[in-house]
């Protein structure tokens, strides 16, 4: 076990911008996270079919853990005891918890929300639990997470303009209360979070409103939930504009890797989504050409590795034919090879947009990469 | 990929004996086995849930793959095209083949025998297949086997004694019929499969019969199919002495650390079993302290690594806590983890058993990894 805790206060510096794009560090205790980051998602304390090493090894600085999934099992009060979610899942690198908002709606049952908090039904046995923000402060706490999330609630989409605006409302008063019931907690980060649906209006209330907190980073949420991408994009242009230029901003599961760079031109520094390890898991690799189904009966017989440009050696030490055979076999090498090829694509995507902002040459190196994903996979 | 193939000729050597136990060395076109050896099933061209590199590092010298699942998917001719199976799973290493004869028994469908051979239907797509002695020799020259096993007739016990005749007969002749097909491939083997169901009066016919028939190695099959150990045991006993001394012996689809053991203490040198990964992928591990199962409630909170004594890394970097957690929460990390011990585990088993022959100390090595299992797994 080589976890190390550093002294390190919470901070994050800008260290070049692009357009509208941001080259950043932040420091946490547990390291550093070089911004614009992908943080790969490790719902229930494992990033599905791979080993901890191989995550960091594929270049990953932060990953994301689920409040959610965690506080029905194993329970966070279990982690604090065994020492903490770093130490529990072998990963001594910084680590980013969801409040839970968003999966009680997604995957809970019976879901009761009032002014105090959300009481529902586990989706795993059943039992009853209740989530406040001071509650979901608190088992962020107990996690030892270096970046919390306040309690939020997430509407599902499409909904009336008045639905909408209540739960940005409720959402306001709960970070009140979650920066209250944060407090300081040495070094580690606290960050808010927009809602407002794809109501302009309500997103920039709702930015406006929670930079007036002094939380330590700003994400936006309730996004990437089925609207279409131009919308997606004009929420982000709404709001960016209305958080402090200072802090980090993340935008909650996105997405696809044109969803991610068009976010970056657009300002954000972070990203989360389950895309890269779902469709690993379903063969569908993410290539320096585009998307690729590994079921389709073209690669059965084809000899070539996946990606010759892949900077991940599991995309050259098998050929297609043996990916098309081990997806259609159900076998877990399988998972475990695409899984490792997605996330070494978006973490190369990452390093490569963070080079690209340094130099000031942005729109030149996302040209380069359209090019890849337009010639398509070579036949 | 880096696959070497080496002119060398099959061959094997024994280097120490203690008892009955034989030390030994096989040279095979793809390296060297040291023997007693377990060589782990990669059925479909996986070792389930490892990557080859985890595979070897562990100290596998050998894999097992199955002539009936690849003959139906992807086919020998496809993994010929492909340039072979070391190259197609990425294992540059000794590779032996079964026949196919003990799957087609055990999971296809509406299997018809005769003389010439057996057609059956796929367990995976109801098509019709047809396995002959030659023909199974021929799938396993296309896979590229560095050890070829003759087609054989596998009966279900309990079976009436003239059914268990008929078959070890059945099995004799074709075993002449692969030794014809066979003929001269360089370096490579070919192991005939003494059969007799628990009679000692058939076994020692079959051993005898295939003794003339001057192969590179011999089998004992038909045998861990659910009898009891003794039996077993009774069986090798009275098949050994008949089998020719200078000549590999290998026990098919054994077994337990118990039962490999008690077989290398009767003379033999090779086992395959799929325990060891099954176990894995059902949260079961083989530890110095006997066998672990981490669903039981009693890991819940056990911040322990499983087994202080593992060779593999994976058995020291998580606890039972968490390990437990991937188990009930069915990750495919817990798979991986459980796999990795428990091949580290036969491996070093078979590592400490070759380095006792090699001193003459196997009796009192063997008490001491008894004493151990006898602890039990310290609470």
């Amino acid at each position: 076990m080589t976890s190390s805790t550093t002294d390190a206060a919470f901070a994050f510096s800008i260290k070049a911008n692009d357009g509208a794009a941001r080259l950043g560090e932040m420091v946490t205790p547990h390291g550093v996270i070089r911004t614009p980051a992908f943080m790969p998602c490790g719902t229930a304390a494992t990033v599905k079919a791979m080993y901890p090493g191989e995550v960091r090894a594929l270049g990953t600085d932060i990953v994301l853990a689920n409040t959610y999934h965690l506080m029905l099992r194993p329970g966070a009060e279990r982690i604090a005891e065994l020492g903490g979610l770093h130490r529990f899942m072998n990963w001594p690198h910084p680590i980013i918890t969801d409040s839970g908002g968003f999966q009680v709606m997604s995957l809970s049952k019976l879901r009761k929300i009032d002014e105090r908090g959300v009481t529902f039904r586990s989706h795993i046995d059943g039992s009853v639990y209740e989530l406040t923000p001071e509650r979901a402060i608190e088992i962020q706490y107990l996690l030892g997470s270096d970046i919390t999330m306040q309690l939020d609630e997430c509407v599902a989409l499409p909904a009336a303009d008045d639905v909408v605006e209540n739960a940005m409302r409720l959402s306001l008063r709960w970070a009140e209360r979650s920066r209250a019931a944060f407090r300081a907690q040495h070094g580690r980060a606290l960050f808010a979070i927009v809602q407002g649906g794809t109501l302009e209006r309500l997103r920039v209330e709702s930015a406006r409103t929670l930079a007036t907190m002094d939380c330590n980073g700003y994400a936006i949420g309730g996004l990437a939930v089925g609207e279409p991408q131009e919308t997606m994009l004009r929420m982000i242009e709404a709001t960016e504009p209305h958080l402090p230029r200072a802090k980090p901003r993340y935008l909650m599961g996105v997405g696809t890797p044109d969803d991610i760079i068009k976010a970056v031109e657009r300002g954000i520094d972070m990203f989360d989504c389950v895309m890269p390890t779902r469709a690993g898991r379903h063969g569908l690799a993410y290539t320096h050409f585009g998307k690729v189904n590994l079921k389709n009966a073209r690669h059965a017989a084809d000899p070539r590795s996946l990606d010759e440009h892949s900077t991940c050696a599991a995309a050259h030490d098998y050929s297609r034919a043996y990916l098309h055979h081990l997806i259609k076999a159900e076998e877990i090498l399988g998972m475990m090879i695409l899984t490792a090829i997605n996330i070494g694509y978006y973490q190369e995507l990452m390093r490569t947009l963070r080079a690209a902002i340094g130099e000031g040459k942005l729109t030149d190196e996302v040209d380069r990469i359209r090019e890849g994903w337009a010639r398509g996979d070579p036949i």
